[in-house]
C-alpha cells in the first residue's frame, strides 16, 4: 500500500475507475468569469472518460467548452471516519457525432433536474488520482482526503 | 420559491449557511500549476466563514495562500433523486493571530487523516449560492444541481 505525504493511501488508476462507478454524482470544477466554479452533476463512466449531460445553452456547457476541467467524486462515512476521493483532470469536449450522441443517450445517466439536457460532454480521465483515508485516532488533523 | 433557469430551487443566504452546518465535509476548489484542482476537507462554519485545517507545508496551504477559492458542500439522496448544493466563493486567508488559532483549535473540527494540521485557513462566505433539486420524473436531463 502506497501512502502519500498526508498519510493517505494512494489509489491506482484501475481502482479509481472502479470506485467512480459506485457513485452517480460528481463535481465539475472549472473557471467562470475568472473565478473558480464547481457544479455537481450526474455522470457515467464510458470507457476511460466521464460523460455528463447538460442543456445546450447552459452555463456549464459554455464554461467547459474545450477547457481543461477537474472532475471529482468521493464517498465518506462521517461516522466511521473513512472514505475516498478520486479526481480526474482533463479536457472537456462537447460530443458532436450524432451516432455517438444516440449511443450516449442510452447510457444509464439518470436525470434529476427538469428540462431537456441533450448536450453531452466528455471529460478524459487520462490524468486520474485517488486517495483513501486510513482511519486514525482523533486529535491530530482535519484534512479529509 | 425562486426557481432558476435549470429548474432548481434557489436557496437564500441563511438557508445555505444552515445546510452547510449539517455536513462536516466540503471541497476546496483552487488552481494548482495552472490546472483546476479540488480537495475534500473537513470544515466548520465560524460565523460567516469556512474554517479548515491543514499542515503548514501542505500543497493546499500553498495553493490557497491569499487566493480566491470556491468551497462546495452538498448532500444528495441518490435513491430519492433529491439533494442540495451550496458553494461559497471567497478569498482564502491563513489565520496568523495566536489567540484566534487557539480559539479555532477548540472548534469541533474532526480530524480524519494522520499528522498534525495546525495551519488554519479561513474562507469568506460573503458570496454564497445554493440550489436544491425539485424532484422530477426521470427522462429529461442529467444535471444534479
Amino acid at each position: 500500500m502506497e501512502i502519500d505525504a498526508n498519510g493517505l493511501e494512494v489509489l491506482g488508476h484501475a481502482e479509481c475507475l472502479a470506485l467512480m462507478q459506485t457513485i452517480p454524482i460528481g463535481r465539475v470544477v472549472f473557471t467562470e468569469q475568472a473565478l473558480p466554479a464547481v457544479q455537481p452533476v450526474n455522470f457515467v463512466l464510458d470507457g476511460d472518460s466521464v460523460v455528463i449531460r447538460t442543456a445546450p445553452g447552459s452555463k456549464l456547457a459554455a464554461a467547459t467548452r474545450g477547457a481543461v476541467v477537474a472532475f471529482e467524486t468521493d464517498d465518506f462515512d462521517t461516522t466511521a471516519g473513512t472514505g475516498w476521493s478520486v479526481t480526474a483532470v482533463g479536457q472537456a469536449r462537447a460530443v458532436r457525432d450524432p451516432k455517438e450522441i444516440a449511443r450516449l443517450s442510452r447510457l444509464p445517466l439518470q436525470p434529476w433536474s427538469p428540462g431537456p439536457k441533450e448536450h453531452f460532454i466528455r471529460i478524459s480521465c487520462h490524468r486520474l488520482t485517488g486517495r483513501r483515508i486510513v482511519p486514525v485516532a482523533p486529535g491530530s488533523g482535519g484534512q479529509a482526503a
